[in-house]
């Protein structure tokens, strides 16, 4: 049985992992009889959004593990007591909270920084060979740490979103919802998810595909 | 193309609506071309619990309808405000939401009331001869406002849940996570979902049968 490290953002579209992504890819890797350990870093988010309004809830605080807490029953732990030997891949939903709370990508782009823990857990990963998958706008965080060595992804096919990327060296592939960029070379594979999808079933083609990609490599 | 509502709780298994749940009801509708409207009712809800804990945020406050906006990804819209023509059935997702912030349930068991809104929603679908499912621990609900006309229905097998909802007048037939119990003659569909299940794939398939008894019968 494969083990595969989940890493989530919070609670919610536009300041947290993206429920759906998050949900489909818990679906799709119990599916496979994958094991799945979630893990979240333990820090405030950036942001507290009222998802009715879309709009920013001034003055109001959440934590990310706590709120991550929400999409895995409970059932996770904070990414800095993840031990290696518990995992054999890493996937990121998308959501906001990867461009906000695991990285500031959302901010920065091109000029993004990746929060350190999470930089620390994908790096060692990948460095042990195991296969990374990005979902939606997560692959922000996989070209700041792999544009050096030529990663190749998609977010889809947003040709200013795409120029981020491109500014750390990665490769844009522009894709369909229902299809994934699978670097064989890194094992890096990316959807793009809810950056272009508007139904769940078009989201759950592309992050079922993203799984068994990464299930195959691991 | 049918329409169905989808009635949310809030975000969170252990304060508002089951993420997986919800979120398997909202694919399985999709996967069947039906159209969905999510709605809540506008109201605090009655606890927060700090997910990782598992404990109640003592002081902490957060409203159902902005809250299960999350799960919706702010396509959603106030109880107050959804019109009877704008969907053939209507789908209750569980988690402690559903007995807390939809009924008391949780607190009243045989002796809870329905919020106003979500029994008047309810009851007048019901009376319109639209079909109803409840997930979960959600035919609580149900047996409440159905109890009189002596529903069939299932929250799995627990024996001092069945007799709360038999208080009722409410028939508790005994089920697993994989089938659901179909009222022909109320239109009244449910399936026990996490108050069984272990795993994501296992109340994918009861809530798969679920969506599909209700658009049959919508």
């Amino acid at each position: 049985m494969k083990s595969v490290a989940v890493i989530l953002s919070g609670c919610g579209v536009f300041d947290g992992s993206e429920i759906h992504e998050a949900v489909l890819t818990l679906l799709a890797l119990d599916r496979a009889n994958a094991r799945v350990v979630c893990a979240a870093p333990d820090l405030p988010q950036h942001h507290v959004t009222n998802h009715l309004t879309k709009k920013v809830a001034v003055g109001e605080t959440r934590n990310v593990l706590i709120e991550s807490a929400r999409i895995a029953r409970g059932n996770l732990k904070s990414l800095r007591d993840l031990k290696p030997d518990e995992y054999q891949a890493v996937i990121l939903p998308g959501g906001f909270g990867a461009a906000n709370n695991l990285s500031n990508f959302a901010e920065k782009g091109g000029k993004c920084q990746v929060q350190p823990e999470v930089a620390q857990v994908l790096q060692a990963a990948h460095k042990a060979g195991k296969p990374l998958g990005f979902i939606c706008i997560s692959p922000g965080i996989a070209a700041n740490l792999f544009g050096a060595e030529k990663v190749e992804l998609t977010i889809g096919n947003d040709p200013g979103t795409a120029k981020e990327l491109e500014a750390f060296g990665a490769r844009h592939v522009a894709c369909t919802v229902h299809n994934l960029v699978v670097d064989r070379r890194l094992k890096i594979i990316s959807t793009p998810a809810y950056m272009l999808g508007t139904r769940l079933t078009e989201v759950e083609a592309g992050i079922n595909k993203l799984v068994q990609a990464v299930l195959e490599m691991a």
